[in-house]
């Protein structure tokens, strides 16, 4: 079995592997661009030529419904007059399998965003410190150190981090190409398993986001299905990352890998696994609040009892299990998140298309993926590199490299577009507009 | 190097080695007391006959002060009318450093529980997931899979999960004698090396909790600086669980690692390390707040990279902040937890003593360690577990036996006594008085 041992960092000389590699890719070029922007963050008034945020996917577009619900509801805290008579019993409970309420309510709420054709059962539901905890859980159950899973590209680069660090597995590219819009097909797949039989590396599973990160784009029926048939003829795993399931602003609806399942008796459920968190679609990143649904009961009896390494507090269960129970405001909220997101995105796309940008055409997600190819010097990672650096350095704009999410062709980026208000939007747009003119005006007189 | 590789459980082919082990401790006898109180838990009116819970190292005895602090600073809470405008910014503050306030105010906290001899710098708090995230990112950061830390026995069985499963680190005992009241001594430590090294186990360090579980009892300064001297001559590390600092109840006062490393100019702080908690010494188990604080500069960076996978919700630290900076009320919090738990143990061992039951002499803890040595019938471990199982089924106490904890001599048993209120601890030892009466006839008829 062939495994990449990382370079220690120097004076570790007696801490673990783990402590002196770089698999926490916190060096890597990912986290750069949230250096920049952290030493020269944008301000409207304080520091209006600051670099404006676009790498982080964020959803700041609806938490003033939540806030005005917690409001008009104290009594879901233990901190309010009317709610601290239950402080005594919730602060100190600190059972792994969650507060029963809050995994019923989570689970009605998994449901509710999948549009309703989904039961979750809450005996399923294992509670985790957000997504990240979730994803690394996942990597434990499913694989030993130097065992594999294969990720579309585009990915994540986080995954890096979450799936492979403390495991010691491995994430391998099923190469995706613009073409068909980095659509997931059988011979990429194949093509992705083989050359690890070919390197001796035992694939244990494929990881994907749907929607995907970055590209915005969701599954459809046909490729989930691929999908399922590829894992279930390998007698290998399926992860789905379906953490922005509730941010599809438009057609194309979200169709989860639960109803692909539904569908086909064949399919064995053992294989299946989602991931889930509240930070996407309800803007509570601060909260950790994360599950692993899994459809193998090994694994979520192994997964419960890992989540003692990252229970979500009892305060923050409290509070969402009245929260997500209260039916009439959910189907609000997300109805409500769909139309700002939709509004948001029509009007950012609509603008770079003014200026000849165009956006892999998308369904969901808080970012754009930008094809900035034709601004390219070279058709190289080091000229869609050399292109950043403009963006963050003379536009600010922080935008994220496609280079970041592995994506095998250079020049595209993806932009965030609700992690911010609508004048810092509208900063954006007109320094992108600039920008874009000012290139073409260098293009002509280069003529 | 050996690595004893443990068994798979059934149904679980191609999952990981360690979702198939039994290293998660699950099945361990430890748990059975849980179960056989969760299946008949005792209630002073629905169930007057109940098993009562003696086997839970949980501090209720000052809840109701946090309660109250609570309710009169509203603003403390992103949930009250008052501080709901910081939802927004709070809900979403997802940062793995953790809120500066927050960090400011919980090292502020440690300090003072520590008596305001130590001050401990806010940069060096990498803020986990209870206790439990605290002690797995210490075994990740420090050792690799198959390396060992040794421990002095008894000590929390818990441990066994926390430092081994995912990290596939062992823990090797320190063997620790009630002939001189548990304390380790430099032949123990020495003994305890040179058999790991016989066996070709590489050992990275020494684990100690202090206040010690289950023993009730601090380290002696001598003691601590046997332990700093004899790590710095193995150039090994030293964690320090002081998760139960703050119940020290009457003297001597505890001392902390810390104030030895000030004392020795030789000791090499970058080998010392403390995890601590909220979870006992607040009685805040819920929520889920922990650290790692290390004196070494790249575990404070790897842990706060590995902290991702764990953080404390942002709602909780916002509160906690506000909390554990007021001054006047942490004062006063302290003193009331040790007057509180001083009471009750003094009531709980005297009348221990009445029926000739005695406790080894401890100034800590939330429990007693039960010197019921003459009540065995066979001086074994199976002896004591049949012990157990009387005072489990018949007596209808949840005690917990030594054997759990590691301890090398049978016939101590650790019994809780700061989660329950007055009238059940007067239930409780109504049961135990009646048993040792009972004991005694029979002892009485049969001889």
């Amino acid at each position: 079995m062939e495994f990449i041992e990382l370079p220690r960092e120097p004076n570790s000389p007696n801490l673990s592997k783990i402590a002196a590699n770089d698999g926490h890719g916190e060096n890597s070029s990912y986290f750069d661009g949230w250096k920049a922007y952290d030493s020269d963050p944008f301000h409207p008034t304080n520091n209006p030529n600051g670099v404006i945020q676009m790498g982080l996917a964020e959803n700041q577009l609806c938490l003033d419904l939540i806030q005005e619900w917690i409001k008009k509801n104290p009594k879901a805290s233990i901190c309010t007059e009317v709610g601290v008579s239950e402080f005594k019993v919730i602060s100190n409970f600190g059972d792994c399998h969650g507060l029963p309420e809050f995994r019923r309510a989570f689970a009605m709420f998994m449901g509710k965003v999948r549009g309703g054709r989904i039961n979750f059962d809450p005996e399923r539901m294992v509670i985790s410190s957000g997504a990240t905890g979730a994803a690394e859980i996942m990597a434990f159950c499913l694989a030993d150190p130097g065992e594999a899973f294969l990720a579309p590209t585009p990915y994540y680069p986080a995954f890096d981090q979450d799936l492979r660090w403390r495991t010691g597995t491995q994430l391998l590219p099923i190469h995706c190409k613009s073409s068909n819009h980095f659509k997931i097909t059988q011979t990429a797949l194949e093509s992705a398993y083989e050359k690890a039989q070919q390197a001796n590396i035992r694939v244990k599973g494929v990881i994907v986001a749907n929607p995907s990160n970055p590209l915005g784009t969701t599954f459809d029926r046909e490729t989930l299905r691929t999908l399922v048939s590829f894992i279930n003829a390998k007698r290998i795993h399926l992860i789905c990352d379906e953490i922005f399931a509730g941010t599809v602003f438009k057609n194309p609806q979200f169709v989860g890998v639960s109803e692909i399942l539904e569908e086909d008796p064949n399919c064995d459920r053992s294989l299946i696994h989602i991931t889930y968190s509240l930070s996407k679609d309800l803007g509570l990143a601060g909260l950790r609040v994360g599950v692993v649904y899994s459809y193998n009961d090994t694994v979520v009896r192994c997964a419960r009892r890992m989540s003692s390494f990252g229970l979500v507090s009892s305060q923050t269960q409290y509070l969402l299990a009245s929260m997500l129970s209260d039916d009439e405001f959910t189907t609000k909220l997300i109805a409500d998140t769909k139309r700002r997101l939709s509004k948001r995105h029509e009007f950012f796309t609509g603008r770079l298309a003014e200026v000849g940008i165009q956006c892999l055409e998308s369904n969901a997600g808080l970012f754009c993926w930008m094809d900035l190819r034709r601004l390219l010097k070279e058709f190289t990672v080091e000229g869609e590199l050399e292109l950043w650096r403009v963006m963050v350095n003379d536009v600010k704009l922080n935008v994220s490299p496609g280079s970041w999410f592995h994506c095998s062709e250079p020049g595209w980026f993806r932009a965030c577009f609700a992690n911010m208000d609508d004048e810092t939007m509208e900063v954006a747009l007109g320094r992108i507009e600039s920008f874009v003119r000012r290139t073409k005006e260098i293009g002509c007189s280069a003529s």
